[in-house]
Formats: structure tokens, sequence, C-alpha cells
């Protein structure tokens, strides 16, 4: 069923579409011409753009736990997912969509806690408002696991989006923001819920309580910011020739460009910019940083930093050669081959 | 994870990934610049058109059941869903996205059985063929049950969306096909199941067999048609006045249009085109049919099928009137409330 108005109909779904209703607004205005209540959302791009769409699917026990992830940041992350894939197109949100499958009880409030769903729109309507990119639709369904489909649609002037495809040997390859964040704050997480007892199978009874001197700490896996103003800025500067956002991890992200550029990469050790909290491996392998990973031709003046985010130089494109590691470490004098070691479903 | 091209990465999704890349073409042509390989697709819209998107989401034990509908008609009826939706609102499909999660075993081969996913994607895959809709990315996780979240986006001249909230008293109220057949052949599918000693507990273990003598019988709950070229040709001749698509039951879907349209209706008991094997009450509240219910102007003159379908003129528009029910069912001389009975979630 789709979002739709309080209609004749009665019902639990009718409760919560309303509620997020009320939240999302009747998100008309910029580019949605119709939100929520009909058959379809309608949209209208600018005069020279193209679309850019993109679908990411965030299941419990995979992408989150019940017992670990607070319901906002479950939120703030299935949206932040969506749009870090438009940053690494260079697209401008234009609406997001929603699928929403959820148990029963996580719609309702348990004792004195409010719904888990009101904390989950909290966390992705607050990220939304900020990212000025409206909830325009969507569909809600009970399912015996807490499961949403995020679906982004952005615009982008025609033949100028950021492809994966196009770096060339001889450019220098940046990274956005610090790495391994996220994997250190997903350890962290772990350690936190170990201590208190939970288990997988406490799932939906109780959530962790997160102690104020790890909020910080926790922010990079928790709150993760989608650089959209990064990638808008270099698709209007036309400096880069390819990008990806780190969904995977920079070692699995880093290959999926050379293979789709046809180019090999070295990458400078030293120069990764390496989250406080995070060890080497966590920044080279962890996944969900989304930061924006580019090329740009070595001629061309890449600034330090875009839109207050620092932007560091780690490492160089270079041809394939048979024999050669697609992706090489270099620490000093000594190069290895750096496998893609990321995050990868059904292996 | 997005749907990627086989990278550098070994393990089954790439396996998964590879068949679907595979069957879905690189899916460039028509609207897509960009399909599957990137974090965004790319899409082009004609120009003086707006896009029209949507969202559906089937899961397990809710929208089918692994032990009795054939792995086919799952991967059709999740696209004929989001197909209905653009048809509803008379727009050209341009690409459709598929967010699948799935649990390992549905997507390994039982003995001799291929894989029951190879025969999901044959089964929308096909129906995307015949309906010109190219599959232009999703992303894959595994998931405890089966889910697939189904977004089209489509493409309609701008202003010329037939919406759920144009009808006026005194319009005619139509609909395509017949009515009740998919609730029909779900009770027949549910005849059958029992019949055979399957349950709920069996799912995925076995697939009903359906009986030769059966399958036309099944094919309106199966293989739902979904009503493209009807939904282009009202909007091309600027006909209806309002439409909807018949997903939750004709008195649910009925009682949405009037209430986004501000009118009240009267439907002739009579005039209902009952499908040959349902029973009048599945006409009124059995969804599924995906046929389109629409309004237009007493003045104009609406054939008897469009493109091979056939339309039927079953009721009329009235103004809303404090005390009378909003729909009402006129059988004979006896007018009786037609309360919104289709299907709803969470209720």
């Amino acid at each position: 069923m789709r979002l739709k108005p309080e209609g004749t109909s009665s019902g639990g779904e009718l409760a919560l579409l309303g509620q997020i209703r009320q939240r999302a607004g009747r998100a008309t205005g910029g580019g949605v011409r119709l939100g929520i209540g009909d058959d379809c959302a309608l949209l209208r791009l600018r005069a020279g753009e193209e679309l850019a769409v993109t679908t990411d699917l965030s299941i419990t026990e995979r992408h989150f736990r019940l017992d670990w992830h607070p319901a906002e940041a479950v939120g703030h992350r299935a949206l932040a997912r969506g749009l870090s894939d438009l940053a690494a197109m260079g697209a401008r949100p234009v609406a997001a969509f929603l699928s929403l499958g959820l148990p029963r009880e996580l719609t309702k409030a348990q004792g004195r806690r409010r719904p888990w769903v009101t904390g989950f729109l909290d966390g992705l309507l607050n990220l939304a408002e900020a990212q000025e990119t409206p909830l325009a639709g969507g569909d809600l369904a009970e399912s015996p696991v807490a499961l949403a489909d995020i679906v982004l649609v952005g615009a982008v002037a025609r033949g100028k989006a950021l492809l994966r495809s196009g770096a060339r040997p001889g450019d220098v390859l940046y990274v956005t923001g610090k790495l391994g964040g996220a994997a250190a704050g997903l350890a962290r997480l772990a350690e936190l819920a170990g201590a208190s007892g939970l288990s997988e199978r406490s799932v939906g009874s109780r959530a962790l309580k997160i102690p104020k001197k790890f909020v910080a700490e926790l922010a990079a896996h928790l709150y993760p910011q989608p650089r959209i103003a990064q990638g808008l800025w270099l698709v209007r500067r036309g400096l880069a020739s390819a990008a990806i956002d780190l969904s995977d991890g920079l070692s699995t992200d880093l290959a999926h460009l050379c293979e789709e550029s046809g180019v090999a990469a070295e990458v400078d050790e030293a120069a990764l910019p390496v989250h406080g909290a995070a060890s080497l491996a966590q920044a080279l392998n962890g996944g969900e940083d989304y930061e924006l990973l580019f090329t740009a031709p070595a001629s061309t003046r890449v600034p330090r930093a875009i839109g207050g985010v620092a932007v560091t130089q780690i490492g160089r494109m270079v041809p394939v050669r048979k024999g050669r590691p697609r992706v090489v470490l270099v620490s000093g004098r000594d190069k290895q081959a750096l496998e893609p070691r990321g995050w990868e479903h059904f292996s």
C-alpha cells in the first residue's frame, strides 16, 4: 500500500501515515509538484538537468541492530546512504521515498517509551530537512523484520554527473574528511553492547543506552554526513574526473573505481587521513564513512577543503600493468597489494 | 550495497549481480543514460515532461507466499504493482529499480531446481520487457525473509497526469477490464494449497504445483496486466478527470478517489463487470485486479474498449451530502452504503 492520506479506512497504517504525512508536510514546492497522497509523486527538474536515482535497502541484523542502534540513528543512516550516492554523482537531492516494513510492535508505544518508528522518522526527517530533501512518498507494510528501502531522486546538469569511469593514469586521488571513523564507532558500539549484556536475541526489547562520553566517538558511525555540498561543488567547478562514495570501504570502493575506469591506483599510507579513533585497517577496509573518493588531473588545483570539509591527496592513478595488483599500498619504500576487504553480502 | 558490475571482489552477491546485469542488459538507450554499475542511474526525460515516481514493497507472507506463488509470479506481481501506479497517472515507464532482500537459500539451486531468484527475475524481466521498462538499478541484501521493493520512474507531459483529485459531481465512473478475478484466483490458490497439505511452515521447501486446468483461472491473480497503454491513451485524449488503480479493492480505492476529489459516488451493481470466476463481494472488495478506475465528464464520449481492454460505465459521481454515505451501491431500487472493505495493513 502506498503512503496515502487519511481516508475513509481506519486502522494502524493510517495513524502511522498521518504521522509521516504531518512530519513530511505535503512536500510540495521545490521540485515536488505532488507529494504523498496519489498513486505516484510528481517531480519536476530544471531545464537542462537529468535525473540521478538510487535505492538503498537497510535490514535489521544486516545494516543495523535494534538493540544497538538508537532508532534516530537507523533513520539517519538509511537516508544518509542514499544521499551519499547522490553526492558521489554530484547531484542535488530533489526528493526521497521510503518503503518501510515494520513488525507491529515497533509502531506502538512501549510503556512510557514512544514508538520506535517515531524515533526512526525523527532521524530520517531531520537529515532530510538539513539536506533540503522532501519525503515525497513511499510504501508501508507489516514485516516480520524491520527494514527500510530508501530511494533518492536527484538532478544534475546533463552530461556533468561524476562517474566512476572517468579516472585516467596520471590523475591524483583525493578523499574528503577522515577514514575509518565509522568502523571504529561500530567496534565501540559492539563493545558497549557486550558490556551491557545485549545480544541479537534481545532485539527490540531494549536499546543500548550510550554513555555521554562516547557520543562524539560514535557520531561517525551513527550520524554520518553525506557530502552533498562537496559533490555539487566538484560538478560546478568541473574539477573531478571520477568519483565514488566510500560506503563499503576504501579498498573495495577504490577497486570499483579502478575497474570502471580501466586504471590502477597507488595509495600512500602516510597520507591517509585516518580518523583519530581508527586503526589503519579500519581506515582501509571499514565501510560506511560516506566520504567522497575522487580523482582529478594532476594539473588541476584542488583546494584543501571544500565547504569546511578537508580534502586530502592520498595517491595517484596509474596504468594497469599485467602481473601488478590493481591497487597498491605504498608504505615508505614498500609496495604491497591492497586487496578489497570491504563489506560484501552473500559472500 | 548497490547493483554493481562484477568487480574485483568475489562472492555470491557478484554472481547474482552478474545474472541480473546480464538479463537486464546495460539498460542504456531510451530514457536510461547510465544503468546498473555506478552510484546512481542517470535518466533523461523528454522536453516538457515531469516525473512520476512510486515505490511498492512486497514481503513474503504478506504479499506473496513462497509455498503458494511460483517465483515467476512473485517477480511479475512485484513489478505489476508499480507499473499499475504509473498507469493510474497516465505516465509512460522510463525505468524500474529493484531492491531485493533474500535468504541465502533462495539464491542457490535446490538439487535439480534452479535458484528461486532466477524464476523471480524471469517473471519480473519478462513483464519489464513487455512494457518496455528497463531495469536500471537497485540494491541487494541478504535478508531473513524474502522481500522486493520496486521503484518505478515514469514520465508524463507537465500538468497532464491523471490525479485522484479531479473528479466532479456529474462525472461518470468507468472501470477497465473485469473485477474480482485476482481475489477469486487467490481463493482458488489457497484451496489448491490446502488440498496439497501446504502450510506457512513449508515455506520455500516446495512450491505448489498448479494443475493445468487452473492456470487460466489463476492468471488474473498470478499475472495481472498493468493498464499502461490505457493510462497513456486517457492522457493523450485528455478524457479522464480523475483516476486510480484498483490495488486494494474497488470499495477502498473508490473511497480514496472520492476523498481526494471531495465528492461522493454511486455504483450500479448490475453494471459491474464481475469476473467470470468471482463473486460480487470479490468484485467489490477484492484487491490486486490492477484495473483502472477513472471518471470523465458526462459529455465526454468514452469508447467501450481501449487498446483491446473493455471499458465499463459503473456509476457516477455525486455531491457529498451530510448523513449520506460517501459511496453508495445501487441495486435496483435499493441503495446501501458501500463501506471500504479492501485490504489494509497494520489494521
